[in-house]
């Protein structure tokens, strides 16, 4: 049997990200001991209880001062960085690499690297997986596979670290980008920040009709709704965390699709049918594009 | 063995509602006899190949003037009704039933009335399913099942067409509701026409991106942005028509949404946390509820 890729693993948060990387990297033997932190007591006993972690880790210093704990995985709402940057970093030995799943990337890193002693420890990540469901019962060891994790090093970043944790998610099936983390969080914008927005937008608009409207659009949400429903029901802190801090960017892109609803807004006014039949044969060629990267 | 329902019914379209339509009727056996006209002979050959009708009907006044003929579906975009109701309008005797499944249905039933010497044989619907697929091939006898089929009969319907056409959509394993026409368009334009709106918006948005932004929204559209490309893929020349003949409701739920993205882009830029966090925590809730429906 060859060893495992790292001796030991702490993670940090164990709701649907968290839960579905320790069952991940158990099935694919990544780590020799996974160890679980979370702020609810609750939630680190319901992972032992589902067997997906080895020990609960109440303490967070203590867990660190493991020989054995070589990789650090943050997996809890980015709003939460800045104070366990504070309490952890400090801890943090230079055998030691941090990375976590956070979905906006800049904040993530400016929150982390000023409380480490080894920021090139830092390798910072964010799966392109998820779904609307939150808490440990909700993750699986199948998540991350097939999908594309972005690792967004910084230049100064060592490149075995770098190396560990791109063999880490490639262990669990992901495929692996690095990129910019600026540019991630703009391009994280559009294909997943602004689509969160405008369904809570939309079931938001949806909840203030009239009471037996409302009733109606439960019923009748088959026509296209529904799937906004389930993107508007993902795990309302994580995304408060993710609009408040990749402001700029999710606002250039609200910007930019007001300006494109108003076109529609007034091809529908006018009834000019023909720039509303262009534009809907051109989103169908985006649609084939998903297709054939097999990302559908 | 019991008689079909009717003893033979026309449809007009084999597209994915009508080749659906046929598949489910000749399964659950609900018609001596399956019609299908398209205005592509090619889909009418296609429907034959795949053995999902009886016959072709290149003409609709011939197949129209056959006894056996009980029952004509309209399974055609709402554009083509004004035609269609002065081409077989005339034709139809007082023994047959016209109904249809257009998403819109104030537009369709007065694209029909006029021409029709015996309007109380009209029962429109509309049936609360679909996939973003087109085509005779893309159709499937389940496509119904558990689904709602809203009819929208005027109140001078005979009473034995819309139950006959009740017990057609009962049959193929709908459920069904009675509805008035402009409420039917109300509802459906929040709960169908502006998330398709918003969806091929955002698609579009993303199209007018720089070039290689694009690339990377199509490889990393798993975050939200792949679940608004299938529904921006749906039939461009139905949805066409959908937004030109249900206006009103359309721009006043354009008007509701504009209203409510606003609240959001507010407080994303003061940084207002908890105002994001209430309100995803209370679209949460609606999801619930499609779920409690069965209809999720």
């Amino acid at each position: 049997m060859t060893a495992p890729l790292v001796s030991g693993v702490l993670l940090v948060g164990l709701g649907l990200i968290g839960s579905s990387l320790a069952r991940a990297i158990r099935r694919h033997g990544l780590a020799g001991l996974v160890l679980a932190h979370d702020r609810d007591p609750a939630v680190m006993a319901r992972g032992l209880e589902l067997g997906i972690i080895d020990d609960a880790a109440p303490d967070l210093v203590v867990a660190l001062a493991r020989p054995d704990i070589e990789l650090i995985i943050l997996a809890t709402p980015p709003g939460t960085f800045p104070a366990l940057g504070a309490a952890l970093g400090p801890h943090l030995r230079a055998d030691q690499i941090l990375t976590d799943t956070g979905s906006v990337k800049r904040f993530c890193i400016d929150a982390l690297r000023p409380h480490l002693p080894h920021p090139a420890r830092l390798v910072a990540g964010h799966p392109i997986a998820g779904t609307e469901h939150s808490g440990p019962d909700a993750g699986f060891a199948e998540l991350f596979a097939g999908r594309w994790t972005i690792l967004t090093p910084l230049p100064d970043a060592d490149a075995d670290a770098v190396a560990k944790v791109r063999a880490l998610w490639e262990g669990m099936g992901a495929m692996v980008e690095d990129m910019d983390p600026d540019h991630h969080d703009r391009v994280l914008a559009i294909t997943s920040h602004l689509p969160h927005l405008i369904a809570y937008t939309i079931v938001a608009t949806a909840t203030d009709l009239e009471e037996h409207l409302q009733a109606e659009v439960i019923k009748f949400s088959a026509g296209g709704f529904r799937d906004f429903t389930r993107i508007a029901a993902s795990d309302p802190v994580m995304w408060r965390d993710v609009f408040l801090h990749n402001k700029d960017a999710v606002l250039e892109m609200v910007q930019r699709l007001f300006e494109d609803i108003a076109i529609l807004q007034r091809a529908i006014r006018l009834g000019d049918g023909q720039t509303l039949e262009d534009l809907f044969t051109r989103t169908r060629e985006i649609r084939r594009g998903i297709i054939a990267a097999k990302q559908a």
